[in-house]
């Protein structure tokens, strides 16, 4: 791809595109080019209806009957079936509830009970040091309540600390910083060889890139409902097991949803079969309803090619941008911390800035109308402040890299950052 | 109250009802009458629009700029002081975060850590047998992961069972079942006596009856959004901690968002002060606006008196349920297994059912509008199958009571049970 691709060439490739047409499935504010889906996906256009539809009918008309007749009680199932068709889980093997932390908690529990019965004596759990934090903490907590030790390496160290002291390694397959990519299957694998057990979090990968959990014989995953998969602002999450793990432990949260025969209202728990018993209490009915919106805008694209037609977009995306801000913004101090190897690229790209505040470059984008974010470092060489774009190719069009980079770029060679209002900016990544 | 009072009766008390202009606050569907609110409440009037408001104007125009700019940030700690309004908490005393479940186990499990800070060697959870399972479900988990025992006992029993050996004494204020009422204020204080710390679920409780958490100096707390809260299917729940035990202990659930700087995204766990740290994952940001809309319809009885008004109402609504199905459905084999007396009985009436199938009883009823749930029992006489009616102030009116024992009435004496359908009803408690 040329870097001096101009705006025109660029609308080519938009009008060129197979995928065009998925845009329409979503309502995008006038004038915000937006970056941030990798944050928040926007909104499908499906979801103010459905929205309505739950509150005033199921809910306001059909009240507690709607349990039934508007099919309440298998919502988990059937939205997490779709989801399924996403990551590679087949039918009947990954449910929608809570959140990704409560989730991760069920699943890294699980993983550890596994652990323990088969591999007695293993303490450790290995994870990324710029793992999404969430997902430390709730190891952390694990660890210390089962005794073990919660290992931290680089991404490119954790082949050489995967050996037989490791119990579960858990990784999030996408870097919420960088964008870059684990190799799901080679290292789930190479944690199998050492008798370890492998947790995915899937939060910047589901509805990103192609994912086949049952294909890398994963044993544990659990994903975000908001971010690429556009189920709106604190969707619920989900939560995929293998399997031959599914029924096989308890997970501590054992709720009442996850019983047996929930409205048997038994005394003692009894967890249902398979995946079922990863829920726990009532279900968020609205949230979940909304949540199938967003994942039916991935499923449209089926008939397009699916996720491998979404990824070779996304892939033209990244490639673009990182072109163009190479070929317009030389010695403007950017530089990428996103991998420029195709292979190990999610859908997003993340730009460290050495002439300026990361910050107030993002505040003047966002007040120009283009949404990124903004995602603080340590201070170091190895870990920047960083500017972050995601690239969801559902909804972003060439032209919207094009002029993201040229609002950058002006916003650099004008200085225009030094005015952007400093409002303290809150996003969930 | 006259045991012959007839339908003309009823409607003068509700013509002279201070409380009748609330019901205008809610959307109830024409031929329906709804006893059924202590599993869902019905829609508050606001609720759609409010629904619409968040999807389409906060999330599909706002995006990720709505975490500032709407407020989503602050949401669990908005609503939780609107409810901490109801029961006797205190602004920052309360948050809004995930289902009841959830909730208990995030409080059970920081009760527990300071019974054995404080009470080295205690085993025991003491709760009750007809404890809504979901309870004993998550005590189970708890005690088997501390080495501890949950030992159940009837109502009448716990002050026996209540001494030296119990850590954690954990109720629900309002059974489930039969709508008897714990004095939360004595069962704490003899708990305190005895060293044992007083956990209370208050999913019948909140807006129910007047609940004061910090006069009955409890410990703990948690509570439902979805019944006599109207914050509809699958709302968030809440959690509260009193504040000498608040900010002491860890709780298990160590999500990002109770972290003391969420947006550091630092390693390693730091919790928030206070309750805040009782939130994990992202808010559910549409149940928790739209839970707003049902903790609204609760506080726009404030200036009526509020909850003691409310209270008022209520035991005068089950006083004449109770009097109608005496006076009325005499010899008919109804037994109501609700307290009669006052002081003791929440906010629904539950009857044994000698002469017929209480389930084909309840769907009869239901095909004639008149909603309420059945609750199957052990078979035994001291469980048994229940119909079970509540009544909810804010919207229930007095011919609505009379109606329903007509209903009831007509069912019974003419066996139109026989012909009821039999689809099968999952219900949420």
């Amino acid at each position: 791809m040329s870097q001096a691709l101009t705006r025109d060439a660029c609308a080519a490739l938009d009008a060129a595109d197979p995928l065009r047409g998925l845009r329409q499935l979503f309502t995008i504010p006038e004038g915000v080019n937006y970056l941030d889906g990798n944050s928040l996906g926007v909104m499908p256009a499906a979801a103010p209806e459905r929205a309505a539809q739950v509150v005033r009918h199921e809910w306001g008309e059909g009240l507690i009957r709607s349990w039934n007749s508007a099919g309440w009680i298998t919502l988990p199932q059937r939205v997490g079936d779709k989801i399924g068709r996403l990551v590679g889980a087949r039918p009947g093997e990954l449910v929608v509830a809570d959140s990704t932390s409560v989730n991760l908690f069920k699943a890294l529990s699980a993983a550890i009970s596994i652990a323990q019965a088969d591999r007695p004596g293993r303490r450790l759990i290995l994870s990324e040091r710029s793992n999404f934090p969430t997902d430390l903490y709730i190891a952390q907590s694990l660890a210390r309540q089962h005794g073990m030790e919660l290992e931290l390496a680089t991404a490119a160290e954790i082949s050489a600390r995967l050996d037989e002291r490791v119990a579960v390694l858990m990784l999030t397959q996408v870097n919420y910083r960088t964008g870059a990519v684990h190799d799901m299957a080679a290292v789930t694998a190479h944690a199998h060889r050492v008798g370890a057990l492998a947790l995915w979090d899937l939060a910047h990968s589901a509805g990103a890139i192609p994912v086949d959990l049952n294909g890398a014989n994963a044993d544990f995953a659990v994903g975000c409902g908001y971010k690429y998969l556009n189920g709106g602002p604190g969707a619920p999450a989900f939560v995929w097991a293998n399997p031959r793990h599914a029924s096989r432990f308890w997970q501590p949260l054992s709720g009442w949803m996850g019983h047996a025969s929930p409205f048997t209202f038994d005394t003692d728990y009894r967890p249902a079969e398979g995946v079922s018993r990863y829920l726990c209490g009532t279900p968020s009915v609205i949230g979940l309803s909304v949540l199938e919106c967003g994942v039916d805008t991935l499923l449209a694209a089926e008939p397009l090619g699916g996720m491998a037609a979404l990824r070779q977009k996304s892939l033209a995306l990244t490639d673009l941008f990182l072109a163009q801000v190479e070929a317009r913004c030389a010695g403007l101090g950017l530089r990428s911390v996103t991998p420029a190897d195709r292979r190990v690229r999610g859908s997003q790209v993340s730009l460290a800035c050495a002439s300026a505040s990361g910050y107030a470059v993002m505040q003047a984008l966002i007040e120009r109308g283009v949404i990124g974010d903004f995602r603080a470092g340590d201070g170091t060489e190895a870990e920047p402040d960083l500017l972050r774009f995601g690239f969801t190719p559902l909804y972003t069009r060439f032209v919207d890299v094009h002029d993201a980079v040229t609002a950058l770029h002006d916003i650099l060679t004008t200085q225009q950052w030094r005015e952007a209002r400093f409002n303290q900016k809150a996003a969930v990544t």
